[in-house]
């Protein structure tokens, strides 16, 4: 298992990251060209299946076992009026994940991924990012490490997930400082925040980049002074993913912007990862052409909770399937092309 | 069961097309409201659900039984060169749909579909519609009810595929026929034909437009004269879905095509349909502008045999799972909005 025993250590394994194994991918797409279809006529789910050999070094990969986590967190941030939702309900909603009855849990069941849910201090909010840093040090650390301790080798595919009342606003704020722009160009309702709460929550990461921009000379710092623990354990858990060579669907905007500070720094850090969508928050499709991922789908959620995720699972799902079950020209006796 | 004992009982069919459940729309949009999420958070999955509502006429639709059917012909114009394969290889596919090893098999296993494969008169093409009517009026007669045969009452969601070397030229020229324009406004490279082949089957387009444009005088006609055994059974199925209250999955550019003649006639006809994908056929986005449908997925397939209606099938159940088995607010005891 992964851990990070200081700051040092996981900053350091961003310059030494992993490589998917380009002889496995090779292997995958040799298979492809031989399978019973025109060549490249399953599009992207040709391009899913060579993903996946790459990551998981064979020419026939395998989806199992997918581990699906959701990290719930609180902010102090929220007390600034800025989300739609009081902030009770973020632990109101671990309530029912345990439960059975959100809609990751009905996701998670309809794709076949294992649920853990791992709320971090929901008693103890961050400090509020537009007047203190979120978290200590070892505060940050510790949220690294819950991430980290979801993921293990021999997990097939994994896919991360987030509660958090008010988590949009760190998460806007982590954007703007790992790509730049102001907090306008990356700014969205969250939940559903009206106009009024729009303003409350700009001004709210115009004053934290004010306060904390300066000081941000890592990826770490970005994510201690601007983010939250559900946001940094997002972070290591990809970054444990990657280490681990456990390919990743990353869910929505608060998913890809916990990464965001990863990726400025190691611009190849998402190449383990699949977008799995493009949300309806404001900033998401920007942050993914910042991190170079095409989304595998268009369906106008914005839910968080890893619920984009866990239905592009099922896409991973039958791209596999395809790859693995279909068979061969020679196989068939189906003549190939004129 | 639905049967068209002639051609006039198809047409009159178009013309006393049933109607969603606006009531069950209504129940199923007030149960969305209350479960634990943002409004509208979940996107394209609440829409999916409550049209589901609508035709499976219950605020709680289901999607025990997915029925999925292949229709299989070959055409006469594919002596014309239009084709980057020859006609053997439609029989030689159905083989492989038979011993499970197509592209098809894998996908409908995937989603939980029942698969029913129907190879109709392979050994004896279509007239080549270049130069004569593709079928004659018993002959498209008897294809449509092919068709209407595979649907039942009781299938909680309906897709449709087929395979026939060279069977998009004949949809190409449906499309121009049904909604206007010219046989390089709808020309596509269809399994990977080269550009020889892309102006081969051009001009087939066109002849067979000059050919038989004026006697086109309804839905029946043009399918008897320009489409083949496999289209016009597609199209019988959807309509016969429709008169069974049964949703429907629609496929790729063949499939759209299919029903082009029957949407020009009676634009409401595609209302018991979703777009399952937007294919990298050629004229596929256009038609499915002129259909009035939003695709779900956008993943560069091109493959036919209902492959991206099984993809799809997919973001339905994810659908269902979460309008049904989620918790409302009260259940779960979570606060509402602010």
């Amino acid at each position: 298992m992964i851990h990070f025993p200081e700051r040092a250590a996981f900053e350091a394994a961003l310059h030494t990251l992993p490589s998917p194994d380009h002889l496995a991918i090779e292997a995958a797409a040799a298979r492809q060209g031989q399978l019973t279809k025109p060549p490249g006529s399953l599009g992207r789910l040709e391009d899913i299946a060579l993903f996946m050999a790459g990551w998981q070094r064979t020419a026939r990969p395998r989806i199992d076992t997918i581990r699906a986590a959701v990290f719930a967190g609180n902010h102090g941030v929220a007390a600034q009026g800025v989300s739609a939702f009081p902030p009770a309900v973020t632990a109101q909603m671990v309530a029912n994940f345990h439960a059975g009855g959100a809609a990751i849990n009905a996701l998670a069941r309809a794709c076949g991924a294992a649920l853990c849910v791992v709320p971090l201090d929901l008693d103890r909010p961050t400090g509020d990012i537009s007047i203190e840093a979120a978290m200590s040090e070892a505060e940050c650390l510790e949220a690294l490490n819950a991430g980290a301790a979801v993921v293990r080798a021999n997990i097939d595919l994994l896919f991360v997930g987030e509660m958090g009342i008010g988590n949009t606003t760190p998460a806007t704020a982590l954007c703007a400082q790992a790509f730049g722009g102001r907090a306008s160009d990356w700014v969205g309702r969250g939940s559903g925040v009206n106009d009024a709460g729009i303003a409350r929550k700009e001004q709210a990461v115009t004053r934290a980049l004010a306060l904390h921009g300066a000081a941000c000379d890592g990826p770490f710092e970005m994510l201690r002074r601007l983010g939250g623990r559900e946001i940094a354990a997002i972070a290591g858990a990809i970054l444990a993913a990657r280490m681990e060579g456990v390919p990743v669907l990353l869910d929505g905007f608060i998913c890809c912007a916990a990464i965001a500070p990863l990726a400025a720094t190691a611009p190849a850090f998402t190449d383990h990862c699949l977008a799995a969508h493009c949300s309806a928050e404001g900033g998401h499709a920007r942050l993914l052409e910042h991190l170079r991922l095409r989304p595998l789908l268009h369906l106008d959620m914005r839910l968080g909770e890893g619920s984009g995720a866990a239905v592009a699972a099922q896409i991973v799902r039958c791209a596999l399937a395809t790859h693995n079950e279909m068979a061969t020209f020679a196989e068939a006796s189906v003549s190939g092309a004129l």
